[in-house]
């Protein structure tokens, strides 16, 4: 991905919670230095996707809608260049799930191995929602509305690009011609950020991730309380890198590649206590989160231009997800849902009640 | 049902052929009474619902939406009184699809008697299409986007009212108020409709049904072709009237209930042969569907007007649809779909590509 490539590009967040720097590592950054590098980058704003498992508490989902977007300004994502959409807004995207649904089977969406490996993670047993079981076909919606050809994604998501191409394939063949592309995945190579307790995942919800919009106060003390390797008692003693947070948080952020290496030679062989190298990573994160927080700061003045910025991306996405749309309709021999539209105006003389 | 009710019903048919006198006795002859009669009928010409096992042959749908919106014109519905309603052209059904899936859980579905039974009777195993699974939350979604209170069908219809009137119920928890009605069931008492050939059913499929299309000639060719009973030989002979289907088309369709009584104590005696009991049944059919048949063919030479009709009541359709969906957004946090839209005219940027 060094050169101008020809890709739209489709990514984005389940609006559960604000994004922290594990997100940022992972995927957001990434976002930054591919805009502009490709054909398009649409960044969908799942809520949709969201209350699947969020049905119980959709206020959680709404209020984030716009914490996430301001994350997004704050990290430099300019929402003409990579288009914000919120899923809710694109109904093309509800259509084209159901016209899927009846190309894939039960067993096969059982057999997904996201699927399973969630519906196991969340001790869903039998009682999972439908809407869960059939996420993979929601996902395909979204990645063919946009006719998307290129999905950054972690290796555990592999198969929802798989099934992905597999409906695309099956309605290009009964199109009879090639109506959506096959889309691929752009693999991850950064490492998952672990938490500040040193748990495998950052996470807003086990409160051991620092958010995007934290304080200069609360990021010092996150880094203070990072944990590092409990058997490096003094100052002299050999520590280790390997499983020590600050060292993989500078290894994710800090620029200076050659002196991280520096850092964590000196460490290993001993003489180099945490303070240090967690002042290091202090200076690192406070640079890395300084403007990011500013300009936050400056967008959250004005929620409604930033719901505008949302909007503007999701009108624009609504009108190439229903061209999309009509090109499946056609496979099923179904009118484009203007021509239904346009021929509203002959009404019949239905009196229209109030709910 | 003897005097004017508040309801609102729903009603349809799967468009993947013309209807038949088995559908006419059935349900259709009840439509025309009941229009009129109740606050609103929406006549769903469900393609959608259609396209869940037809997925590989769409035209056959496509093409039967004009034959069965001609079926309706040619018996006496009015579609200012019953809009028909093209399933396809309400975006909003499969937008509370969507919504509904998350709210009830693969175990429930699997466990309705309907799927279970059509699971068993079409012979898909494990490997049934997931659009099939979830077909009750598409009905769901149907019923409630039109508010419907009253839904007639067959007993072996009761579960899917069961489960739209639970999705109800919790769309009204979540929301705390009453933004779904409960639907009723209206049972139909008329036995089912014989095929011609004596089989249970009367369906185009196997052949054995009179189309409400069919000319006249064709009506006293399947008269005279009917199962009668096997046993009555001589005209002397007594004969059964039970499984015989002479006896169960007068039953549903002769108006003369008395000359229909001494007809069969007749034939049970002895003494009289098929051909007068046939006689008889051909001229009722005749009187029947002439009119049908005459009206039908008015029609059908405008073609583009009776599509004006479907399309008119689908826009109406959406219309309700859409403020229902709007209601059931709201419970969900989510924004109503218009105020998306309506801002939709500062736009991005974004050059729109073709296809």
């Amino acid at each position: 991905m060094d050169d101008y490539c020809d890709d739209i590009i489709l990514t984005g967040d389940r609006p559960t919670g604000p994004l922290h720097l594990g997100h940022y590592a992972g995927s957001l950054a990434n976002r930054v230095a591919l805009q502009g590098r490709c054909r398009r980058q649409f960044i969908l704003l799942a809520d949709l996707q969201a209350l699947t498992d969020n049905a119980g508490d959709p206020g959680r989902v709404a209020r984030n809608v716009l914490e996430v977007a301001l994350d997004y300004l704050a990290i430099g994502l300019d929402p003409a260049r990579s288009p914000f959409v919120l899923q809710s807004g694109v109904p093309a995207l509800a259509e084209l799930t159901v016209h899927y649904l009846n190309l894939v089977t039960v067993a096969r969406l059982e057999r997904n191995p996201t699927v399973k490996a969630e519906i196991q993670q969340r001790g869903f047993a039998r009682d999972i929602p439908a809407g869960f079981l059939c996420y993979p076909v929601s996902q395909a919606a979204d990645i063919t509305a946009f006719k998307a050809t290129l999905v950054p994604v972690g290796d555990d998501q592999l198969p929802m690009i798989e099934q992905t191409n597999e409906i695309a394939a099956r309605i290009n063949r009964l199109g009879g011609r090639e109506i959506l592309p096959e889309a691929k995945a752009l693999l991850s190579t950064t490492p998952r950020l672990p938490g500040i307790d040193g748990k495998a995942k950052a996470s807003k919800s086990l409160g051991n991730a620092i958010s995007l919009s934290a304080s200069a106060d609360e990021v010092t003390r996150a880094v203070q309380m990072m944990f590092t390797d409990p058997a490096h008692l003094r100052v002299s003693d050999p520590g280790q890198t390997v499983g020590n947070v600050v060292f993989a948080y500078l290894a994710a952020f800090d620029p200076d590649r050659a002196g991280v290496a520096a850092l964590g030679e000196h460490y290993r062989r001993g003489g180099l206590g945490d303070s240090v190298v967690k002042k290091r990573l202090n200076e690192v994160l406070q640079a890395l989160l300084g403007p990011i927080r500013e300009r936050r700061e400056r967008y959250a003045r004005d929620p409604a231009q930033v719901m505008r910025f949302v909007d503007a991306g999701t009108a624009a996405a609504r009108e190439i997800a229903a061209r999309t749309l009509d090109d499946v309709r056609g496979v099923f021999g179904l009118r484009p849902a203007a021509t239904i539209a346009g021929r509203s105006a002959e009404r019949l003389s239905l009196p229209v009640e109030a709910g």
